[in-house]
């Protein structure tokens, strides 16, 4: 069995609770919250602690914080030559304290405390400061039964703004055209077949190759009916720059 | 039966051809196309033409053409005082001709030809000159199987907009997400469950309210990394705008 100490009551560290604890190869040793009664509707299923002086020995201790947390509670543990984790997409490894050993899981998914979600289907992206404890993330990986990529700390700024474009873009594009559908007194619900659709065929096609519609026609009259039926002066902005972009692709050097 | 000619040999032509052919409902009387060769294929399975004179009598004729060249093929037409048709999103109905009776049979989706779909799964926007063609046009949605939606000209222009917004801007963000990834040699794929995931959401929370990420946190940190990260200025000026907007909900007034 894997020992693990939780650390954080967030929807990252409350996924990561429900997941090893619905698997008989971890056992959670501890989590640790520091306002205890975030978790306190867990007492009956595993020790919780508010006090980081008293965590004891585990295989992974995963700091599920805040990032701008994860250094100076890695700071605070009051042991050393442990592995110690976090599951920040944005920091690199060597914010954690260079006390304990350092390592880097981060489940690449967006989190919501309302919906469930299959864990098994997530890439975890792991890093780790030696050889040894690459294994033990490789495994807890393989018990959680998800796929896992080695990424190191300069990549994972890589890959979480390209989660960014992916994720919280994308979701603003479905915000816009709910605005416009809602003050046309469309059903946005007509939209989802094509919203499903838009992320299917990237499983089958280079979303360069999948990309339709008039910017990539050059169909500027729509293109024109278009802007002037958008009325917000941003809205515009982001219409012709998108428009511009998909027309003339920039290359980023990276 | 309902009888119908198509016109046209595009992506929607070929895929209502599909449909059509597949159900005992439809009576294809015939697929008309400018350039015969392109659907000489299928010959044996329906009569084809080239010569708009020699159109046979239908219930509905479908002109599933380019944008700009309904209404010349809809002056083309020998008959009178039957029902045509446009498969358009951005097109008002008064593009066809007035010597037929006008309707619009919108499939709501992202066609390609390497492609198959389930057309079931499409809605329909569906709107007509006159209340017996209308009874038409649910008929046939109805024989599909596909729900259907009474749009006007005018609402349709925003759904098409609006669809703009989730099928070919989303479908960019994908494309500058792979760049970023292809440059540093991470495989795309490790984001596709985030994108598939992303969807999800909106099929049960309000995007406004799924929005997540550093913009909406107000996360400056992480955001001046990324824009550090990204090299080409129009991507700088795409992430400040859209993080801008996430922020500041810009307000439609249509």
């Amino acid at each position: 069995m894997i020992k693990v100490v939780i650390l954080g009551s967030g929807n990252v560290g409350t996924h990561l609770f429900k997941a090893f604890k619905n698997n008989s190869k971890f056992e959670i040793k501890q989590w640790y919250s520091r306002n205890l009664k975030d978790i306190s509707q867990y007492s009956d299923f595993v020790k919780i602690t508010d006090q980081l002086d008293q965590l004891e020995f585990a295989d992974m201790y995963v700091l599920a914080v805040n990032d701008d947390s994860i250094h100076d509670l890695s700071t605070q543990l009051s042991f050393t030559n442990r592995f110690v984790c976090h599951t920040s997409g944005s920091k690199p490894i060597d914010v954690i304290d260079l006390k304990n050993r350092s390592g880097v899981f981060y489940p690449l998914q967006t989190f919501s405390k309302e919906s469930e979600i299959d864990f098994s289907k997530i890439p975890i992206c792991i890093e780790s400061s030696n050889d040894e404890d690459m294994i033990t993330l490789k495994n807890v990986s393989k018990a959680l039964g998800c796929s896992y990529h080695e990424i190191d700390s300069n990549q994972r700024e890589k890959l979480h703004l390209a989660a960014v474009f992916v994720n919280n873009f994308t979701n603003h594009m479905y915000t816009i055209a709910k605005e416009i559908t809602d003050k046309s007194k469309i059903d946005f619900n007509i939209l989802k077949p094509l919203i499903s659709e838009t992320v299917n065929k990237i499983y089958k096609l280079d979303p360069k190759v999948a990309q339709t519609g008039p910017a990539i026609r050059g169909d500027n009259k729509t293109i024109n009916k278009h802007l002037l039926v958008l009325k917000s002066k941003k809205h515009k902005e982001l219409y012709e720059l998108i428009t511009y972009l998909i027309n003339n692709l920039e290359h980023e050097e990276l």
